[in-house]
């Protein structure tokens, strides 16, 4: 039941976002860009999440697809700028070229813009009775919170920044907790304000989201040791390679595994508190602890 | 009068655009990078328009100046990444170096993308006792059409596939309604939404805006060739050393001049029609036809 909604929904985002943009009254080359990367694949983790908070509370996925393709279009901006040769300097993602090396570094700069902006535009144009203007302010204040310079941008440029330096466990977390996190605890929170979910739920899910993002962080670190190239996508020990900061290299590879299952647990007791029929959401947090890709 | 209503709202802007970015939670080089470009001058044309709007119907600055900031850190953010190397690869903007001469290109990437970003949880968070939730999404809605893919975005996309070729009257117009009209557009649409403008206005308001915008585009071309590199801050004659497509080339100097006094004639006549109390719309259209600089 449970591995069934997370398969049909993932697809029906797979075939709603180029749906989103194939539309658009724009010149035919910037479409392909943004379409090109939004097809590029993933798991779509984000979009099921903010759907899986809502089946929590007992409501359609219909009513968060828009904002699961929005918080999709916001990432998928994020990994095309995140790949210029000016920033990570990326040819590959997920075995595809990068959008720069499809399209040029110009056009995937406004591929990004494009996708970014539009993103704000899919939620304040959602159609559905039970979606009011204050729900659309609050969903769109969240996310350019959760996306701008206070978060998303704040954990790029920090990354940035402690390259090559030998960074704390606080400034590792605080990297993380940006740079990915505050899109996966949106995703929630979007969830959570969508299904109409009580100011003391959507804390405590904030709570559930921010462990579940750093428990997120902590098994890719240890599966760049553990995993196999075959099932990640890319080569195992590039972070040994890269000289890269990691929970593995800050705490030993069974402190890093105790950390992550620390924060799994504590992710799963703030989820037990909200209440909610939780099925995909407890089942994601196993999924997230020992995925193997 | 209204000279002074441009000068105190033109500083009243200069002034609270840096304050805006200041109190960020946000690491300090980013906010750095992000107020050294809204620092970085320029006529303000967009805020004022909305703020111009706002006053023809009877209305204070204040209901509007969260808006018109949030247009200039559009504004803003799409200099940035205009100017990047592999877009137009500026070194200087207004005389200074660029932002990413300044900061590096990641760093400046990332400063457009924190101003597109914030610029609509500015809109979001606006907390004044007129301004309702719908408007809010209106004024969220119509701002990311125009700045995002089927507007601003679409424009720069087709300038740059425009770049050394022999463009059409039409293909020109294309280029500039949308990397600089819509946006124009958009600051008085703002503005009228804010005013509680009737539905007929905004439309009239829209042509007006249409015709001021094409004007303002015109008037730049003519300048490149009539007027001195003194006031308008750069080399004059750039256009034909670059063999740019202008109104000038295509319809000759005079040509263009006709055109000028054209669609100026025509912004009038649709001010006009909206029987608002315009004086300093009516200013500012004379001041963009005769403008030095």
């Amino acid at each position: 039941m449970v591995e069934q909604f997370l398969r049909e929904n993932k697809q029906l985002v797979d075939r709603q976002l180029p749906l989103y943009v194939e539309h658009l009254d724009a010149p035919e080359i910037i479409k392909q860009a943004m379409i090109y990367s939004l097809k590029a694949g993933g798991k779509r983790i984000r979009p099921l999440l903010l759907l899986a908070t809502l089946k929590a509370f007992g409501k359609e996925v219909e009513l968060g697809l828009p904002v699961a393709c929005a918080i999709e279009m916001i990432h998928t901006y994020s990994l095309i700028h995140d790949d210029l040769p000016s920033m990570d300097n990326d040819d590959l993602r997920r075995g595809k070229p990068t959008n720069h090396k499809v399209f040029g570094e110009a056009m995937a700069i406004l591929a990004g813009d494009g996708l970014l902006t539009y993103s704000f535009q899919v939620i304040a144009e959602m159609d559905h009775q039970d979606v009011t203007p204050e729900i659309k302010i609050k969903l769109i204040s969240e996310l350019a919170k959760a996306a701008g310079p206070e978060g998303m941008v704040a954990g790029q440029v920090a990354d940035m920044q402690g390259e090559g330096k030998q960074l704390s466990l606080d400034e590792l977390e605080y990297i993380h907790q940006n740079k990915t996190g505050r899109m996966l605890q949106y995703s929630i929170i979007a969830g959570a304000i969508l299904a109409g979910a009580s100011e003391q739920q959507i804390r405590q899910l904030s709570q559930f989201a921010y462990h579940l993002g750093l428990a997120f962080q902590i098994r890719d670190d240890i599966l760049d040791i553990e995993g196999t190239e075959e099932k990640i996508g890319k080569p195992v020990g590039s972070d040994i390679e890269n000289k890269k900061v990691t929970y593995p290299s800050l705490l030993t590879l069974d402190g890093a595994k105790e950390k992550l299952a620390y924060h799994i647990e504590e992710a799963k007791r703030y989820l037990r508190e909200t209440q909610i029929a939780d099925d995909v959401l407890h089942y994601i947090c196993d999924l997230i602890a020992t995925r193997d890709h």
